[in-house]
């Protein structure tokens, strides 16, 4: 151990030294975080696709060495005792668990206290409200988030950062809180589409993706639905900057040809979610129920009055829908669309409308959240290029492309 | 408390009294039992789909008050605190837990001490052993089990017992150690198929499922796939009477049409559970590797010798095969084949061979395993109903349709 290395000091030293203007508290805190991590790593070796990267986890997702408290007081203190598969994989590969970032009540609606980097005014979005303000405050490079609905692409926008929900299943939910089993996707949030793909790459031990090389898709199709009438003036000319970056570029760009009754998968996805959100926390519900938040309680009330028969009907809609929209999305075709309506809104009391998220989780999408300059208020806004099933290769490849065309 | 209930008496007394003869152990035991299920019942009022009913569950499955071992030493005494899902809705249905029931390794491969009722020398099957065999052996009339490959159909075949593994996700999985999360499936083992309707309607609010009338299939298509060649004698005469039972009622009973490379699911749904099992036990292959079974170190050892990309092809080749098969099997008609090859195994050194129900845990698919008479050791015969997906209840109308044809 290094001699004027902080980590090695006694904590009256330390203390003495802070309070005499000596020690700066920010350099002991990064030189224990730092012999924190090098601990980790030495003890395997310096090796590992993200060796020694710090690394941000949700709180839905379990670490063998942290609480897993799922933004719950029911959850306060719980230890698991063990490490979700995501993170066990990403320790494998010298990945080092910083700490845990806060999420919204079970990842659903009730907002953190996080705020925006940008401007703490603002939300940060959620549901991984922690994990986007991290990476984009540099408190990690990476951090791990989960969608249900909108919960890492909104945040990626709102807090402009990259944003990755790969197609559902890539990253494996064993350890992972459930919400809604049909929709809960493991994403990640990293500064650029590289880190976000090394990341992935990590976790699922899939190097080829971390090596993916840019390339301009074949054809990109801009998706202005569902429930267009959301979206700014800003952030839709942000898009049309965005669909004509790729047009000069010589890509065949257009409006997509959406189906009938493309709308409907808001409020399709919004029954599945609360449905299932209500199923999977049926201990919570029965044991503890005034530890809920009221806003929970209030949409576990709207499930409790529909019918499991309408639960299947939804479950039935959602697997023809994922066939009609496999065949309607050619191989080398991607679709361009908002990451969110605009920029991130004032105030903690609600982390902004996924709207624009919920029909690409539904359908278990890959989608990677790109941002796309500022707003009015000086805040960013998203974009986001969404793939066919288990082509996130493509998706990463052209991301990567237009990374490289902003410069 | 009644004077003469043994549950009222004091160790000394109840220890006196069996040593003297004069109480069995037996009768002391239910009358415990009986007064902790009485305690639960009274505490919410005798009220629930199942009020008062004994259920034993899976121990891949949490209970607040036990602890979730998974087969496995590494996880032994593990208590969680709280309760799957699926536990919570069956207790707030008044079902009483009696105690865990022993599972395979993680519900994979590698056998409990389980050994089947109806012979002690043979294997009851597995995964779910332990709550099939209790089902057989009447300690609870009720158990969850699950289905990754063919761990609920395949022990209730052996054990003589109704096994229902109902369409993907129809239970919900929060609470439930995971293995394959493409393949696994909660279901149930009863002695009749309206307890077992009864059971899933309880844990999934869906009482409408626990009155559905008997009713026959429109059409009945008989599976002799993949890899018939194992199929017994004695089996394929047992499927043939069934077969015969429903043509002899006017049922339109016909081989079914099966498309080219049927046989293949029994490759790619190996591998796909294979190298999901091999993600989700991330955690303890890097942690606890050597309190991992050396048959289930085996099995890792293929999946890491495959790459990412092989697992995505197997993925969308399970998507592709759902889509065709889903086309395939008409409206009101159900396919009959066999649970398993045979009568149960002898020795408890293997659980038997899921052959038969790979393809449909695979496609996603409700099954409801039926017995269908004895083989020449005296063992229990079985035979499945699979419908469409998400058509569990026309399974569970035709199965209650021919459980009265049977008499």
């Amino acid at each position: 151990m290094n001699g004027t290395d902080p980590a090695g000091l006694s904590a009256r030293a330390i203390a003495e030294a802070v309070r005499e203007g000596r020690l700066p508290a920010r350099e002991v805190a990064e030189a224990c975080l730092a012999r924190a991590a090098a601990e980790a790593v030495d003890a395997r070796g310096p090796r590992g696709l993200i060796a020694g990267v710090p690394v941000g986890v949700k709180d839905i997702v379990e670490t063998h060495d942290l609480p897993n408290e799922c933004g719950s007081p029911i959850h306060a203190g719980r230890m698991t005792g063990r490490d979700a598969a995501c993170v066990a994989a990403l320790r494998a590969e010298g990945g080092v668990v910083l700490g845990k970032t806060a999420t919204t009540e079970f990842a659903a609606y009730t907002p953190t206290r996080t705020r925006n980097p940008h401007d703490p005014r603002h939300t940060p979005g959620g549901s991984s409200s922690g994990s986007a303000a991290a990476v984009a405050d540099f408190q990690v490079p990476l951090a791990i988030g989960t969608q249900t609905a909108g919960s890492v692409i909104r945040p990626a926008s709102f807090c402009g950062v990259v944003g990755f929900k790969p197609t559902f299943g890539i990253i494996d939910v064993a350890g992972v809180q459930p919400f809604a089993a049909s929709l809960d996707t493991v994403g990640v949030f990293a500064r650029d589409v590289s880190d976000a793909a090394l990341f992935v790459a990590a976790m699922v031990g899939w190097p080829e993706l971390a090596e993916t090389a840019p390339a301009p898709p074949r054809r990109v199709r801009v998706v202005r639905a569902p429930r267009w009438q959301a979206a700014t003036e800003e952030a839709e000319a942000a898009l049309d900057r965005v669909a004509a970056t790729f047009a000069n570029e010589g890509i065949d760009v257009d409006e997509a040809d959406l189906p009938e009754g493309f709308d409907e998968f808001v409020d399709v996805q919004d029954r599945l979610q609360v449905y299932e959100g209500h199923r999977a926390l049926r201990w919570e519900r029965e044991v503890l129920p005034d530890m809920l938040s009221e806003g929970l309680r209030d949409h576990f009330a709207r499930a409790e009055a529909m019918s499991f028969d309408e639960y299947l009907d939804l479950r039935a809609r959602q697997v023809a829908w994922r066939r009609h929209i496999d065949d309607r999305l050619a191989d080398g075709e991607l679709w361009l669309t908002l990451s969110a309506p605009g920029e991130a809104p004032e105030g903690l009391a609600s982390t902004g409308d996924p709207v624009f998220c919920r029909a690409w989780t539904f359908l278990h999408l890959p989608c990677l959240g790109l941002p796309a300059g500022k707003g009015p208020k000086g805040l960013p806004l998203g974009v986001q290029l969404v793939g066919r099933r288990f082509g996130d290769g493509a998706v990463v490849a052209a991301a990567s492309w237009f990374e490289t065309r902003l410069g």
